[in-house]
């Protein structure tokens, strides 16, 4: 059985991998996409490569017709992500891409986005999205926050090693280098061609990244005491891809079983053998993360690499893999590609 | 029904792109894979993109036990591949991707190639592998001999044109725009990373390159008499993709029609409306090729651009889009896989 | 001795350009910046690779103090500077790097630009810029007009080849290749990182790209007839650099003997020896223009190609070669920077 | 006056960026070059970007003719560059690139490079380039060992910290993103452009990178103690540069006050205002070296991030920064040109 959804914020690079993912996904069909900057526009124009495949036209958010859909993706911007969920159907599934609702505490949201949230109601009915950790909530939920991109790669590195109690919890030190997409389809002059190859720049550092938000709540759940990362994510010349560094303290062998046991059934998370690290292009246009752990020289130290695509894996891949929960669905249907390697 | 395939020659970067297409095909299965350099490797070793399937392990071409294989895909070398076709069993269905069956006349092989063919009763039976106008003879073929990318690429720009009589024979010029990865996982200098990112070279300039015999051979068979382009590929900073501009003598909208016409029922050959030109990036990852015509300022003077992915539908795309025929399957089983952008 | 120069929109890339080549030229030196948008901020601030220089802050172009200053580089939007230019003192040299002054004809300027030109007498004054072909009336010259980056690429690869009759002047196609500094550092979506690794997009097909006015007006000239070249550029991977691939009906050893004799005593233009091609690479940062002349397999037929840096040679490099000349300076001074390679 | 030197392995990377800078330095010619592998050839068919130079051909080794040679600079590769050492004329000054005079601890060397070093009396001898930290011993020298590149950057940021006793020396962690040239000209399939282009890899994992040996004795002896960095270099798809960022356990002030203190004089040195980082291309094609200090919101964690570009600044700058000083030349000359950018 087929069921059909929509695209709220269908114009931008999530919305786009969410069209490119269901085209092939044998469970689902679209049946609206909303984009109010190019509406009235065919998704061939937005998206010339999505030309092959016969889509509903973009109208602007007020004229979606959702009659007949089963689930919206909202792949909005932060902040009128709110309003909008707010004025949806209450039986309508919900997978939000937006960082509107990943943070579960009112003042938490407040710090981190500068204003107190809109909606705390949706936002108290709001499961995060990191599917692997969160799967009952998920296939039981309405409306699911998806995870920040950076948030989901530090959190695959890091949570079973938190859970376990093998590293010190107070340093943790995570190194991104991440790819131009994840700052969206804005034209930005730091985001130009001309500006990025050959460079590499750090960003939001010392612990301004909202994503620590993220960070902070997940990690202090799971530690049941508060836990602070150094976080330092860093723009690289490439379109797609995450690759975390994570530095901590702790034994390496106890490291590697601890992910190894945690992502044993994990069809996405995949640890490669002690002393190996993945590769960012190894899971490029996939929903795969690859995870690696090296021992440092000095006993009780270890490095702890992830790689995972921020479009894919990151956003709207782990949107679709949680939509196949809350439809009922297989979980890895249409999810998986293999990995568009070289 | 699911039929049994082989890789011959899994090593490479059209072997590893077989295989992730393979992955999500619904007819195919993997049951050998050789790779000489690397018997006895894990596919996961070689290619780590590939570590979530289950797969055969690599074994020399000698060792591969082809009991039960439906149809053999051969990435071999060129040269060496003629020998090992011909210790294959004859009622093995071949799909090649070397050169070495490309050429049907035993001269023009000499003279492109440098010494005679080996196998010239196999070179007579081959089938040239350009699935959208050798369809009927790829499905009642046994060996199919896959075209070069950049060859592929010219003759979904021109090969309509010239059928259709619009546009001058003795003034065709074609430049290409084409990534590293059509030059395989060899390691030679001018492919580096430091040598190739700001850079762009013209190779093979003048008439040298090999896959002009494909061009010569295919139209001149179309015109009914000799027809040479002139034709100039030049290596740009990418991994993947083939972007052919053509220059021509004919009415832009001659052209165009001469195209659409052509392509109208074409599931992967897409021509954009009047005046547009694709993108490199729009059709990579996948077994689309977008083509576009823009009339110049001068009366009876066109420009015609074409782009594909050269791993993909310039070779193991089409090599799957035959074997789907070959088997008796849909033809775009498994290659609907939408491209991957940005 | 050294002369003080201005640098009127020093905010964009040519701007930073020329204060790059300025800061180790031994004659002259910086004693005013503009640039609206930064007024008032150090060009450190705008340019951090600039923060070793000691360099005046930038200014809104009212503010500017031209006392003491010998000559001023107009790098500002095409449109405006023509009245800019025509505020500035009648006594100050300049050398304009916009696209205001390169067509000598009032109805081609309106052809190409779309309005009246609003300073036709300076228009009349204007020398353009191309050094190695207006070397004299440039040393004399009060306002020098920077030529387009294409127009200079294309121009060195054909201007000897009309001048010497060797190739037919009905069939001149000009293909570039070109790097995203070009379109400035102005935020645009098809500009963005996202959009342009693995991409490569042709744009201006068929005759609308302005550079072509400049070729239209220069062929002719040189010609005594009226010559249209086709022209396609290409936006392809990399942030600097221009690549021309010209195709042309002409014996190639005249070809390249025409060439090797223009340029026999130029200091910047070096023609590869036949059968050659240059890599967009080898001129990297530098004010040198490699070129090269390969034999099609077809008599009569020849491929010329060339490359250089679209910022320096095509731009700023040339403007400081320009005022060289202007100010009784070795016209080579400052300017022999060897390329940065890889 | 003007000082003869010679090149010996001339062939590489480090080799052709010493030409390059050479070619505008008023103190230095070249009156030899060597290269094995390309033992007769002329360096414009190594390296065409430097064809307008009138330069020597490339010998042997063997054939090098050293009369009148002030200073060699011995880019060769690390291993037999002992035996060539030893056997050059003990009143040649040298500036050595390689690996094999950079440790002064004999264990030291036969630890990280696997073997005892041959030339026990050139080890003692030779004094460790890093130039703002050894200038005087470096103007007496002999024997110059040019630093690792990514121990250059490292010691950069952290030198100034360690000697003013502002950081824990127990938890210093160094991640590096590295440009593909520091490879060198070496043709590896893991530096193929098809392979790095969209990847990040880390490599030499977990304190196998030789340059720690460099980091451990010279952090160590600053410190009076032993000191055990963590040191990860990732490999991400660029050409040149080193962008470093540092994770110490000190107070932001204390930091930066340590290294605009120590580098206030430096003009190669530079160091951001508090809070900014910088971009690894502000610093390409030069030998500058940008650095940056952020607080963490953790009190007393600190990071520092540092660019240079590997060639230049990390090489064959630092060559002629040290070869300078040994001539009684300006520390500066020939050095002072300015990044390229975009």
């Amino acid at each position: 059985m087929t069921h059909t959804v929509a695209i709220l914020g269908a114009s931008g690079y999530t919305g786009a991998e969410l069209v490119r993912l269901i085209a092939t996904h044998p469970g689902l069909e679209i049946g609206a996409l909303s984009g109010n900057s190019k509406a009235g526009m065919a998704m061939a124009e937005v998206f010339p490569h999505l030309a092959h495949l016969d889509l509903p036209k973009l109208t602007t958010i007020e004229d979606v017709d959702l009659t007949g859909i089963d689930l919206a993706f909202c792949a909005l911007p932060h902040g009128t992500t709110q309003e909008v969920i707010a004025g949806l159907p209450r039986d309508l599934k919900i997978v939000d891409l937006s960082a509107d609702f990943r943070l579960r505490d009112a003042a938490a949201y407040e710090t981190w986005y500068g204003k107190p949230h809109a909606q705390p109601e949706l936002q108290a009915e709001a499961v995060y999205g990191l599917t692997e950790f969160y799967r009952d909530d998920i296939a039981k939920g309405r409306l699911i926050a998806g995870t920040g991109c950076n948030a989901a790669t530090g959190q695959f590195a890091l949570r079973p090693l938190i859970a376990a109690g093998v590293i010190d919890l107070d340093d943790i030190i995570l190194d991104l280098k991440v790819g131009a997409s994840g700052a969206g389809r804005s034209a930005k002059e730091n985001l130009l061609t001309a500006e990025m190859t050959e460079n590499v720049t750090a960003y939001s550092v010392g612990g301004k990244h909202r994503h620590l938000g993220e960070f902070d709540q997940e990690f202090s759940a799971i530690a049941g005491r508060p836990v602070e990362i150094m976080f330092t994510p860093h723009l690289i010349p490439a379109s797609r891809g995450i690759y975390a560094t994570a530095y901590v303290k702790g034994e390496a062998g106890a490291v590697h079983d601890a992910l190894t046991t945690a992502y044993k059934d994990e069809p996405f998370l995949h640890v490669l053998p002690m002393g190996k690290c993945p590769g960012m292009k190894d899971v490029r246009g996939s929903n795969f993360c690859h995870l690696g752990v090296v021992a440092d020289r000095r006993t009780g130290r270890t490095i702890v690499t992830a790689a995972l695509d921020n479009l894919c894996k990151g956003s709207s891949g782990q949107a679709i893999q949680n939509a196949n929960l809350m439809l009922g669905l297989p979980e890895t249907e249409g999810l998986m590609l293999a990995p568009v390697f070289p």
